[in-house]
């Protein structure tokens, strides 16, 4: 089937009060769009309002280019709104991270090349020689970037060039062995997607596989997050565990992990690309 | 089906060296015992073996009573083993420790009532009266200890006279809210299970769920682990998870834990009643 | 924390017609209800729309015994709407039916006797008298009521005349070994919540755990379903499974089995307790 | 790490009998074999012992030509005994049938690329065009042979021949939609691997996701077996789920199933590899 791209998604968070989800529906119906898929929670504790909402534009009576400044005007005034507008044939533009494993980048490239997703790659950055053929595999540009403690900040500097140069908007770190420093991260707020190879927030940090080794745990993990500037505590996408026994050694932790990382990641990645995540205190909201 | 009660359990670790499982089973076979389950485990890094062999003593030429001092002199001093011997119609005697709560305490007496363990439990204890109507519902004695910073010591002396009062072989905390002292631990070296409401390493301590909900995690677990020592570091028996989201409050953190907390509970309990747990540095060998 | 017992819940259906969402909101709004809870779901294949919302009667300005008049006068006709009406006060009646088998049973009564749920549960009945002692545990009534193809009719009459006479509302078999003939299904439509140990529509009928052993399965499961003339074939609430092994007897997977039935069954009738289950076409909305 | 390919392995099965463990193990113990991992089983119910073992050939004394003899002689005979012996350093060689969907092949040629498996792949089989730049993309052989009812046999007659030139071992059916003739089978028994996109027994046969849809099913599945005459009834390998709701249409069960179904797949793929699994009675036995 192909897929609706004359569509809009709006995310929406406000202080919750009566009448915003009526008052936004309306907006949509009153103009003739056809909604097609609508989410909101309402965090009673903090009484925040949330949001997301997408509609088909075929019939809609106001034009796409003063939807942002009519919602602005009769919605997001009265009700206080942090919101956003995109279209779904605005596809977002995304870049790789990748050091020296395959198996992340190999997912991502696969939906990718099937066109599983409404995402343009168009490059891979490493630290290492060693994935370039994988990228090539696909057709997509390879950038090796190696990063020492001394050359860090300038070898970040072309990262960031590279990235401004091909109008990217969220990247991907796909079991890349390197921490980001807090000006990169500040270029892409909530923008960095990682993959931690364990359930967090147990085994931040290094060798997560070994620690959980080491400790006797019945259950590995992995965790997509958004990068924040402190490691492995940027707010949590997604999660999923498996079991494990005694008899497994790090390298059948390691071997199992993989499994878990790649879908996870990929999840994550996807839930970004199809604009349904939120972000409100470290917490995500990802709506279905 | 009748379970045949005339059996015998070996659980063994020894330094790892060519010969062991096959001496094992023909110290077995030879005496005309019938192997009912064998498992095994080398570890490769340290070079350990790890072995539980059950079988029926119908036809077995060894007296029961004579049968640890034969393995002892015939394999154990040659294999330099450390080895138990358990037998099936000697019931392990559980101790239950509750606070409040009634959910874990209800499945571990549901399942004996039912018959379903080959365990004895002849007493509750707890620092709160309020599960006693619990206990009585299924004909369990009841001793209401409260325990305060000031009476602690002596209170635990009471807790400890009636375990040994009672023969108790081993404790489950059900959702026990006090810690207890390396006194107490030190009486029974993992024999004392606990339940904690998250999966360890990750919210250790006070209010896990709490914890879970402000970072905001999407998976929540339960972890049974022997007690030891350091507060919720012992070797971990069993771990499960289930899935939540951005919309689960602390309250549904709570309520679905629950269900958790009581099946891993009940999971390990069970499996130590079927001796079939060795713990060797921290972690746990779980037999199949 | 006490729940607020003070709340109304409309569970609608209705052909999907842009501002119907709006406009129940806004009927909730206007005359002062704050909404806790609101989940909707549009089948988009078939054109209906869903809806389920709780909310606060405390300020609400039509009187309880009005509101199902108005919404009708002044929504249902207008979207020719399928509604219900409940209030969280009126605790629905469940009577519990079972054979020999005490597993799911005590899972119920436990919750039951914990306060855990908003529910009267006034009898079990069975065809047999093996889980008397167990409804006295509780101080539940218990009927015993022996089936035999003889006396069936007469016998379903004596339940059917126990059920009105305890004003029961709905029913769960909790592991209930006998057919229910369509007279007394068509008592409770939609009101009769089943426990079938497969992962329906995989082994419906008799004996599912040889059936899944001889099939060489790596997986079995539960599923709880509301009971329809059609044997295991109404519409399905919650399932889950578990993963075994070559290893695993039939014995080990009835005993596997139990865990997971009795907590399929328990999430089904908490479900449908909390009203948050349509049914539609032989399939079930089930509301967060 | 660098795994070690200088090892054999044994899949046994034969009548039970004491001391058939302890007569393996000393077999290769006693020639200076070094036992790596070890496994084994019993059918209690059918009286039928299961083993594999895997040890280190580096100091083992009987050349790698003669241990089959040998094996065959001293114990194969005594014991009534059903095995095979196999060598790390000779690779299975796999074939990969495909029709239109690429997300199987992905993860199989991924892993296969990364050096993940110790196998061979000369060669992707096709009943159309489409996956052939992905077959390429690996540098791997892509054959097209379209099939229809009139040319069935001899199109299946240019596999078989394309197999046997390949020397193939093992053949995968990575989502590959025609049925195989008896012939071809029958070739390849036990050496079939296919996947099947639901939780088997359940929805056997085409378009198992609308069925499942239609059925209202809580959990979708997949299934990796070896192939069989009768379709979708051969011994299971490896299952797996994954939960939905009613808000998913066909189009997202099916997106959903595919991850379920390469993750199965590839599992199933390894430990044919790895020489893990026996069949008995249309039953796996899958070692550790």
């Amino acid at each position: 089937m192909k897929e609706n791209d004359n569509t809009a998604v709006l995310l929406i968070h406000c202080p919750d009060k009566a009448g915003i989800l009526a008052a936004v529906t309306e907006f949509i119906n009153q103009h003739k769009g056809n909604i097609l898929y609508l989410d909101q929670y309402v965090n009673r504790e903090e009484k925040v309002f949330f949001m997301r909402v997408e509609w088909d534009l075929t019939a809609f009576q106001i034009p796409k280019e003063k939807i942002e400044e009519y919602f602005q005007t009769l919605l997001a005034i009265r009700y206080d709104m942090n919101f956003r507008l995109y279209f779904a044939d605005t596809k977002p533009r995304m870049a790789i991270f990748v050091s020296k494993m395959s198996h992340c980048l190999y997912d991502l490239l696969a939906r990718y090349a099937s066109g599983e997703w409404r995402v343009e790659i168009p490059l891979v950055i490493s630290n290492h020689p060693d994935m370039k053929p994988v990228a090539e595999r696909f057709g997509i540009e390879y950038h090796y970037i190696p990063i020492t403690k001394e050359n860090k900040e300038e070898q970040e500097a072309k990262q960031l060039e590279l990235l401004k140069e091909h109008n990217i908007t969220f990247c991907v770190l796909a079991r890349y062995m390197q921490i980001l420093s807090p000006q990169l991260i500040s270029n892409y707020p909530n923008k960095i997607i990682n993959i931690h190879h364990s359930f967090l927030p147990a085994f931040a940090g290094a060798k997560p596989y070994h620690a959980a080794h080491e400790r006797g745990v019945k259950i590995i993990g992995a965790t997509s997050h958004y990068v924040t500037g402190e490691l492995d505590a940027g707010p949590i996408i997604e999660q999923d565990v498996t079991h494990i026994s005694h008899k497994d050694t790090v390298d059948e932790l390691i071997k199992k992990g993989r499994d878990l990382e790649k879908i996870v990641l990929s999840h994550a990645v996807e839930k970004h690309i199809d604009r349904k995540i939120l972000t409100y205190k470290n917490r995500t909201i990802v709506f279905q």
